[in-house]
């Protein structure tokens, strides 16, 4: 990807470095396009390599662009050192939330004398920005997991557990068209559904439950991520009364969005109406985060984050209440954020659904 | 996990090391019973530690045995050291392949005089012999896999792709008692089988096509691994000869596992029958590692492997060639290795099936 090569050039001239060396994955295949598990980049001020081992000799040929392709049998960083590619004083970025020790040892020793920078959010945040044809495949995502959702009702009732469910979901997803399962989906039920972080259990669904259930469909890697929540049965006054607040707060936060923006405002629209409505302590998460290679992208968009939101930016909102011991509620839905507002890219319906 | 943290403070003890760092979360599974993806643990000579982030709370407290629980903000290791665990001067081992650089940074800044020593293979050797529970664990892992091979075959025929395979194998996977979908099955058709890290795509099988299917049904987090090839039609006469000579290299290996013994030895059994063969260069990678909570876990069995294979292993012997632009064969089993010989948990036949 020769332009977003070049970007990233410009970016560490601006910031006063040499080089960067590429160890996650996502990063790899944002830069190159390389869709395997081991691998190291570096790009310096007017070249660019691409390390893997003999593995993916074949695949790399195939997949990887704009860089120079080195293969090697172990040591990925000796063989980008001996095309002498720096200054030994040079200073270099890493991304410090995935280079391993390991890796890091291994540039200690071919690279003694260079500085390293911690820089993970800098491909993070050029990367925030989407392209037309990134946007294409998010929304191809999206529209896929809205697909899922609408085919999957039918098979919501009381007496189905959560892990029937599940192994229904993503069979769903790849018929239709998620390229591979979406991440392990959550779908929990009752007191579990207060549980943001839940796998799935035998847990039948019950009369009286809320039932959250989280996934998304994968397209060339980039995931949608969407949420809804439905009853089984008719639900406590409480938890129906909370649901219209979670879809308030999305609602008004869609309508407040556009770009450039501080994510922490986006953030405080949902807040406030939580707040409004004496629910801001139920709602103990962020209000949602990019979208991209990674599940979990730039921006964050919560209380304390300090990231921009860049026009075209592609993110999940995801207002949420949970009452432990009773359940929870969440609905998220994916968005491209523009200058003049914003595009609600997963489509179904946000209407309570309850299900016998 | 008592008995596991006691005998990693032997070992620790053995090598002069006075604590160990542990961040993979296989490794906090194994040690803590920690199913999350955002732990630091350390094992000291007499006391042990799990620090989480407030995400996590509920879940560790529920799940964590054998440490005392912090939760902290983020700085995880801060929250270890306030508990001041260790003398300054110290050794600690770290697992240098998951230790990211950034809860390096951690590690060094609230311990600046600790002695990092790099043992990311203490644990794996430890956790290579498995206890009667983990036996029984991947054993029922097996089972389910071998089930699920039964239930997916009527669904292997001519005109069906790659991507329709995979999602009815997972889905069966998961009826047939998967706690969560396999990892990402390999189904490859034709020249596509001669990769042997193939991803599913839309070919059909068609005629004369060799198809290698790789998956492996998980319970506990226990992984089997298995791998089949069927022929769509009559095979070329090169690729059934083929498929003879792999049969019969699982078939050798097994006949010679006991433990212990070097796994290059073992190794050596099936890469010798491939070459009184001609087939040894078409045999491009190791015959088998060892199983457990990571898919590749020790002992490695391959040519260069220095591992010793120790009485309870479990082991995925994988032996396969692969001819390109033609297709690939591989059969692969899991079994267990005692004291006495090896039986094969992975229990399907192995007679080439030829579909139409």
């Amino acid at each position: 990807m020769p332009d977003r090569i070049a970007r990233v050039q410009q970016r560490l001239k601006a910031v006063g470095l040499h080089a960067l060396f590429l160890s996650a994955p996502s990063s790899l295949r944002y830069l190159y396009g390389f869709t395997g598990t081991n691998g190291i980049g570096l790009i310096t001020s007017d070249l660019s390599y691409f390390a893997t081992d003999w593995r993916y000799r074949d695949q790399a040929q195939e997949e990887v662009h704009g860089a120079e392709l080195l293969v090697a049998q172990r040591d990925l960083v000796g063989a980008i050192k001996d095309r002498n590619p720096l200054a030994e004083n040079a200073k270099a970025g890493i991304e410090e939330h995935h280079l391993t020790y390991s890796v890091l040892a291994q540039i200690r020793k071919h690279f003694p004398k260079l500085e390293l920078k911690l820089t993970e959010h800098l491909l993070g945040k050029l990367a925030a920005e989407k392209s037309p044809e990134e946007i294409l495949m998010i929304k191809k995502a999206a529209q896929i997991t809205a697909r899922a959702w609408e085919r999957l009702l039918p098979h919501l009732r009381a007496g189905v557990t959560e892990a029937d469910v599940t192994a229904e979901l993503n069979y769903i997803a790849r018929q239709c068209g998620s390229q591979i399962e979406p991440f392990e989906p959550i779908v929990a039920a009752g007191p579990r559904s207060a549980l943001p972080h839940a796998r799935s259990s035998t847990r039948p669904f019950m009369h009286g439950d809320m039932v959250v259930i989280d996934f998304g469909c994968v397209v060339e890697g980039y995931g949608a991520d969407f949420t809804r929540t439905i009853a089984v049965g008719e639900p406590d006054k409480k938890l129906r009364e909370a649901y219209r607040v979670v879809k308030e707060a999305g609602e008004l936060a869609c309508a407040a969005a556009r770009a450039p923006m501080k994510a922490i405002d986006l953030d405080a629209v949902a807040r406030k109406h939580f707040e409004a409505h004496g629910l801001a302590s139920y709602f103990n998460h962020s209000l949602g985060h990019g979208l991209g290679l990674d599940v979990h992208a730039l921006p964050r968009i919560g209380p304390e984050s300090k990231d921009m939101i860049p026009i075209n930016a592609v993110v999940a909102l995801e207002p949420g209440v949970y009452f432990p011991g009773l359940g929870g509620i969440r609905i998220e839905d994916d968005v491209l954020i523009t200058a003049t507002g914003c595009e609600v890219l997963t489509t179904a319906s946000r209407e309570l659904i309850c299900v016998e």
